[in-house]
């Protein structure tokens, strides 16, 4: 640590001056170096494609690090996913620090070192940052919030969005849900268990698939609001309807008990690293064996079909009755993004 | 308003769920609403370019509104000002936004008209965003914190950056120094003046200058930290000196009179519709017509050169001494972006 630097942020890091200069240097230049990031201008210019993904994500999770990744791995796999789901490849991530006042700069060395990881795995340039300071609220220890945004390159011919989704479709969901919900919230109550989050790129599943020629109608990363939100959204933008079958999805047995426990329902319960793939029925299976040949999609399941009934999400229960589930409603504590 | 709206933010607006939809709906679709946007995906997929140029920026500024802009309208320009740096011609913006708990909804429409307006003025689209609600600092009045992510596109050819400054080259400063700085410290102590900060986007100024055939070597925008901090930076990268003329250097009477009240001095005051332009000498006159006719660059000045006696600012001052300007140190309050 040079002479510049505190152990904690101050002020005087987010004032733009030679403080904010060394906090670059010793913790961002060092976890994300590259010839692009390097050149510390306004903006990178970087090379581009004719059509590219664009997205934005904040990162607001308590605690910092938790059983499975961290706000640092999250931000990057966040965003990541969200460029994968619109069929790009995911290029370059800038990342925006809100440090509060009071942070530890070792923690902060800990996260920068967790993007730079998982930047690596997801083959993303961190290409842009900036870094400002503000008072931390009294209710939390002073932590960061991190706004990644990114960059993409999308096919010539690739067409991927919920107006795509036709009567007929399969729906593949790519894994268990819940687990990145219950590991933040088991963290947060301070329940001791052994739930460890999904927080994962996936790149690597969502290129084979696209790779294999196989038509993809529709795709969604299950986060905040849980599988119920998503297929809600995804219905009401094709004006059509999606029935899925309870005992189909997959959730992990450990995070159905904790779930069961608080009264949580797993189809409204945030993952980090799985998403939903709605495409043509003849090609499920084919896409289904793909999916779980890869890493993160081990437990991928095809859940259910898209009907013409109207918008709407409809549960076929273990017992064989129908539920209609909606979007979530109300707090969706807690924050697990 | 609808039914699911209350008159200030609380924590399920940011869950993801019905109340984040109906924020969305209501507040930024209202706001921003266009193709891309509408689309709601969790990426957007837009035209591209062979090289693009990519940056990010946060704004904590308090408070919120100010005489001469607002968070919004700073948010929109401070990003789009980052891109025509790099000689991008700006295209689309990210928007994050992080709402503290408290917030009145009525504060956050202003605030996204104001960049639905500056985003117009600036000729770019708002393509992608996201929402989070966290707990507000008690030491201020709960509010928003905004990231923008910019892209745009860099034409064949174009390289603009410290590196290519040659001994020789003249210093183009496009206005006045310190008028948001000061517009945002005397709001923040409560003094009445007159000042207005110079919030602005430079898209016309830039472009004019880019179409004119003029090589310009390197521009940056003169924000946190003042010219002195930016000049310091430019002259490191490049390992050439650059001195600078007191005297030549644009203040408004009115800012001069508030800095030297409260012993600040105008080079490390920010602004946020400044840049300064460094160029050939054969090329300034011409480049600084252009300027002086475009919108927001009507008291530009050409203040200084660059020689080639090793990295560092000088200023030659008013009764002819020179004075050797480091980057700023210390504190630099208040949070002015």
């Amino acid at each position: 640590m040079g002479e510049m630097m505190e152990d904690r942020i101050n002020m005087s890091h987010g004032a733009g001056g030679i403080t904010t200069a060394a906090l670059i240097d010793e913790v961002f230049k060092e976890a994300f170096g590259n010839e692009y990031l390097n050149t510390m201008a306004d903006s990178t210019v970087v090379p581009g494609a004719d059509r590219i993904a664009v997205t934005t994500d904040s990162f607001v999770i308590r605690p910092l690090f938790y059983k499975g990744g961290d706000i640092g791995r999250l931000a990057v796999c966040g965003t990541v996913n969200d460029l994968l789901m619109s069929g790009a490849k995911p290029l370059y991530i800038t990342a925006g620090y809100i440090l509060e006042e009071g942070m530890d700069i070792s923690d902060l060395k800990r996260v920068t070192a967790s993007m730079a990881d998982a930047a690596a795995e997801a083959g993303v340039q961190i290409v842009a940052g900036d870094t400002k300071v503000v008072p931390p609220s009294d209710r939390e220890d002073p932590g960061v919030i991190i706004n990644t945004a990114g960059v993409g390159s999308v096919r010539e011919g690739i067409s991927i969005g919920p107006e795509n989704i036709k009567p007929g479709d399969s729906v593949i969901l790519s894994g268990d849900l819940g687990d990145h919900h219950a590991a933040i919230l088991g963290a947060r109550m301070g329940i001791a268990n052994e739930i460890s989050s999904d927080t994962a790129p996936l790149c690597e599943m969502i290129d084979r698939l696209m790779n294999s020629g196989i038509t993809v109608h529709a795709m969604r990363d299950v986060t905040r609001g849980g599988l119920a939100t998503v297929l809600n959204e995804m219905s009401d933008r094709a004006g059509l309807h999606i029935r899925i079958e309870e005992t189909q999805i997959p959730v992990d047995p450990g995070v159905r008990e904790f779930a069961g426990l608080l009264g949580l329902d797993p189809l409204y319960m945030g993952n980090e690293g799985k998403c939903v793939i709605i495409l043509p029925a003849e090609a499920a299976l084919r896409a289904l064996e793909i999916i779980r040949g890869s890493r993160y999609g081990e437990r991928a399941a095809l859940i259910g079909s898209v009907t013409e009934d109207g918008a709407g999400v409809t549960v076929r229960t273990a017992i064989g009755g129908l539920r209609s589930v909606g979007p979530l409603a109300g707090e969706g504590l807690p924050r697990i993004c």
